[in-house]
Formats: structure tokens, sequence, C-alpha cells
């Protein structure tokens, strides 16, 4: 890895801090507090604690909402393992330019703003109206003969993510959700998470955007041949993503890490998003704190990669989607259990008894 | 049972049909035209469908909400069997009516109308604005000596219900929740899901409101000997209602056949108002069809519920706090699906390929 890469992200490791645990124990306190029974927000008291400490306890201001969608082509898709042609990747991009596609219409309908990046499609997109233009290259190189990025390319996709994380914070954002589009891409985040675990290529490999059972299989092999190829020694979390990961992919751990630097709550999508965090949380283990699941997919990396993180996802509805769709769907719960914590009376101001046990 | 209750049931009974399966092979079929791949919507795709049908495919108007929370004290808290005393109902209701409760902020945040309804607070509440006054009785009967109702006070509950359904239908609503309080409760539902289901009352008892282990060993006692007192023989759904229901159970029994005979969709919450939920199915099978799950709850019959009704659950939180809750949280999440059918753009539109396989 050379000195530059490595510097330029060491850089931002270090500047990532996970917030006292004191916060914590003091958000628990206080919920304790709320006219329930105790503990029985389950999920939400959770939810409720983390932001409450991501924030550094200061839940008084609104909560401005972003998702950012990473879009890139990727080389591996010659090896034939989608059931989507390479070009859906820009066909989705212009589909959420017009606002007709699903993360289009759950952002609209929970007030997120959306962010759509260009970080390696295949296409000259110059001039379309409100694509944030970071092409680094036209699609990732096949991983199945080469890495997918040189180290120049990294480093370039990561700085798209550091860059739109500090414009996020500009900007005021304090709950930003990553997702992506890329035909090709379950493959990538399969290969990963192989790579990031030790678990075999098999079993976190699933049918992406829904392949039959001849092509699955296919598929896996072409996963298990990338694994043996670039991972047959144990490899450190950035060149594991310079070898297998999509450029999208590599500019979600740039958000992640970006992010947790600037202290901003971060709600990852699926199986591809939550490859790219779990990269970021190899290099730097503090930006967990500030990442929460926004749903559980149907893909069975998805599950592999969240149980890896010990982060339990706030929806599970089978969905296989992408785009933040599972991000920003879950963004109404997350602020139901903020709402909960800071608006709800307590035992004493509402003179109701407590338990008796 | 007497003629005039069952009557009076059978009559409504008969008004209640199932949406036509016609509805949901349109539904499917429009959702497999959308810019995704198919079926990666998952489970939300269920919910527009059955949305679709109970809608009779009329989707374009807006969703007017509502939650209605049913209180009433219960006899059986004699035996100590909650680890909250039983004035908490009342107190409840009034932070319900001071809007301090957690289903107060969730309503809120979800623009939910909030309807608080006193079926049998044992407690005199008149004159207390926004409260619905349906008091039956000052809590139902200690079912462990006696039938929890009388055939007049049941029918009289029932009727609460049902008239609150047409309200809801002349107000144009067409998504409701039913939530409840009602200390002493859950012991209530376990006895009705033990009934309904032939399961034993120790699989069907949870902690409640949160029993320590000599209290909870104690609720199960007491579930087993009502059991074996009311139900020694096989009993239909509405006298398992009688023996074993509260007040504010029997009222959303009534809620749900009256909003299944108008064609509205209801949302349930959590443990008790799916026992509810469960003997209106029992009574009507059809009315199933205008059934959502919010979510699953911590209670550990409310998951044998779900799956005598076979219903999966929107949301799975862990939560166990009633009033509601779990219904309105899950309210964003069913009105999402609902857009997504509506305004995603197809393949056609978008200029987006299909699958090639």
């Amino acid at each position: 890895m050379s000195t530059t890469l490595q510097d330029h992200i060491e850089e931002v490791i270090g500047l990532i801090a996970a917030p006292p645990d004191a916060y914590l124990a003091q958000a628990r306190a206080h919920m304790d507090t709320l006219t329930k029974p105790l503990g029985s927000l389950g999920h939400l008291e959770n939810l409720a604690a983390q932001w409450f400490a991501i924030r550094r306890g200061s839940v008084t201001g609104p909560v401005k909402k972003s998702v950012y969608v990473f879009a890139a082509d990727h080389g591996i898709t010659a090896e034939g393992v989608s059931a989507y042609p390479a070009q859906v990747t820009q066909q989705m991009v212009l589909n959420f330019l017009s606002g007709g596609a699903a993360i289009n219409v759950l952002a609209q309908l929970n007030q997120v703003e959306v962010n759509i990046v260009d970080v390696g499609v295949d296409a000259d997109l110059a001039g379309h109206a409100g694509l944030a233009q970071y092409k680094v290259r036209r699609g990732s190189r096949n991983m199945l003969r080469e890495p997918a990025m040189s180290e120049e390319e990294l480093d370039a996709a990561l700085s798209v993510g550091l860059t739109l994380a500090d414009s996020a914070f500009a900007k005021g954002n304090n709950l930003i959700a990553v997702g992506e589009m890329g035909i090709g891409n379950t493959t990538a985040a399969s290969v990963l998470t192989a790579a990031l675990t030790g678990i075999p290529a098999g079993l976190v490999t699933g049918k992406g955007t829904g392949l039959d059972s001849a092509a699955y299989e296919h598929k896996c092999r072409i996963v298990e041949a990338i694994v043996s190829r670039h991972f047959a020694q144990p490899t450190g979390p950035l060149e594991i993503l310079r070898c297998a990961g999509g450029l999208e992919i590599a500019a979600m751990t740039g958000m992640v890490l970006g992010a947790a630097r600037r202290q901003i709550a971060i709600v990852m999508d699926g199986f591809i998003s939550t490859a790219a965090a779990a990269i970021a949380c190899g290099l730097a283990p503090a930006a967990r704190s500030y990442l929460f699941a926004g749903h559980r997919s149907q893909e069975p990396g998805h599950r592999v990669l969240l149980a890896h993180l010990d982060i339990p996802p706030i929806l599970d509805l089978d969905m296989r989607l992408g785009e933040g769709t599972g991000a920003v769907l879950a963004m109404p719960i997350l602020e139901a259990a903020m709402r909960l914590y800071r608006e709800m009376a307590t035992f004493a101001s509402a003179g109701v008894s407590g338990a008796t046990a």
C-alpha cells in the first residue's frame, strides 16, 4: 500500500472517536423515568440511547436527513454474474434523477434529501442536472483477472465519500443514509464478506437481483475463484477493498469514515452498504458507534455482516432492492425513538404510579 | 348465549366479505412492471397488494389514519397478576388525555388522530374533555371466580366497538389502529389465547409489564386455573370472550368486526389487541383480510396468535407497551408500501431494461 493512501486514511481514522459510555447510561436513566413499563420500548430504547450518545446529549434540534446513493459499474459483470444487463446501472441513475425510483418515493415521503453520486458509471453522464459528478473510472476492473482498483483509484473513490461527508456536515445533516446502484455489486459484497469474515463463498453469496439456480451456482464459483485469487493470505481491510470493492463501495466506506469523524449518525442500507461499513469498521472500530442498520435484506451475506458488526437491524422485511431504500424506510422508526425519548411525560410529571415489585 | 347477543353479532358477521382474490393478482401484476428487481420489495409488496384489495383497487385518495385506545380495568388484578397497581389504568388515561404518553408522541409524529375510549375504567372520569365515554362497568369481573362479563355486558362492550367503527367510517378513516390500556389485561389475553389455540397456559403467558420470576410463576398458575375453570369443554369464540375477555378486549373485537364490515384496513397492535382480533376472526374468518399486524411483541402468546392468524408482523422491535404504539409505529411502513405502489416509474416509462434471464 502506498504511503500517500495509507497516510490519507490514517489521518481520518485518528479523528474518529466513539462517544463516551456515560451518555448511554444517562439516556437509560432518563428512559426509566418515562410513563411506560421499564424497558417496554424494546429496541427503540437502544436506538434512542445511541442517538443521544452520538449527539453527545444534545437532542433538541431538528433531524436533518439525507441519503447518498453512489452509483458505479463493475468489471466483474463480464463474467455473467447478474440477472440484469450492466446498462441498467446508468438507466437507473437517470430514473433516480427523474424521480421515478423507489428511493425517490421513500425519500419524499420521509422528507429526506436525495443525493445521486456518479463514482464510476460506465457512461458519459455529464450535463445531467442534479447528478453529483465524481467519476473515478468508467467501472471497476474485472476482479477475477486483476484487482478491482489501482491504489490511486481506491484513494480517489474513498476521497469522494470523505468529501461528501464533509459537505453533509457543512449542510447541517445529522442523519445520513448510504445506498448504492451498481449491476454486479452483490458479487463484490460477497467477496468482501468472505474476505473479512473467512466464511466460505457459498454461505455469503445470494441470488442478487434474481438469478435462477444455474446462474446462482455460476456466481458462487466466481466468488470462490476471486477469493482464492486475491485472499489466499490474510489481508488488511484496505487491500481487501482495493482488490474486491466496487468504486461505489469504496466511496461508501469513505462516507462512513468521514461521517463518523464528523459525529454524524449513519444508517446503512442492505448487503452492499453494510459491506462498505464493515470495511470502515475494520479500519476504524470506533466508527461502529455511529452506525444503525436500517434493515436486514434477503441476501445471506447481509445476515453474516450484521452479526459480524453486532448491529441488529431496525426492519426485517425481506427486501433486496438497494438504492438506500431499507435505510430511508427505517428513518421514521429511528425518529420515533428520538421523539419518544424527548417528548414523553415522566411518572412524576404525569402522576402515574410506578411498579409495586 | 342469549338470542339477542347472538343475533346482533350474526347480523354484522353476515355483512363481512373478503375482497375478491382478483385484486391481489392485479396488484402483483402491476408491481412486476415497476423499476425494481422482481419481488425485491419483499413484504412491502404483500402489504401493498393487501391494501389494494381492501380498497377494491381504489388507491388514489389520501390515507386517513386513526387510533382507538380502549381502556378498562380487570377484576383479575385482585389475584396479584400485575407488576403495577390497578390505578395505573386511570392514571394512564389521564396521561393520554394530556398528551404525555408514548401513543400521543407517535400519533402526532405520524399524523394519526387519537381516540381514547373508556369502556370500563374503575374510576369516575366524567367531564374529561376528549375522552369518549362508553363505560359498560367499572372493570370486568374476577374471571377466576366467575365469567368476566355477563351476556349483557359483553353485548354492550362489543357494541362500543361496532359503534366506533361506524363513526370511523363516517369520518372517512380508511386506516385504523386498535390499542388498549388495562392493568391485568395480558392475563386476559393469555387465557383467550390458550382457549382459542389449545396451547398450554405456560407457553402463552409472559411477564406483562415486568414481573419477577416468582410473580410470573404465580401468573401462570392463575392463567391455568382460569382455563381449567371455564374451558374444560370446547367453547365458541363468543363464550370464550365473555368468560375471559376484558371490556376493552370485547370492544376491540367489536371494532375489528365493524371495521371489516365497512372495508376499513385495521392495524393490530400487540398481544391484547391481537387476541381481540383473533376472537373476531373466530367469529368471522373473512375479517382476517382486513388485518395488518403492526409488530410482534415480547409476549410469547403474541407470537402464538400471529401464527394462529397467519399474519406476519411488520415490525419486530421487542416492544411490549400496548396503547396502540406498535400499530401506529408501523403505519409509516404501510404508507410507504402504498406510495411505492402508486408512484414508482415502470420499466417502460423509465426506459430501464428488464432481466436478461
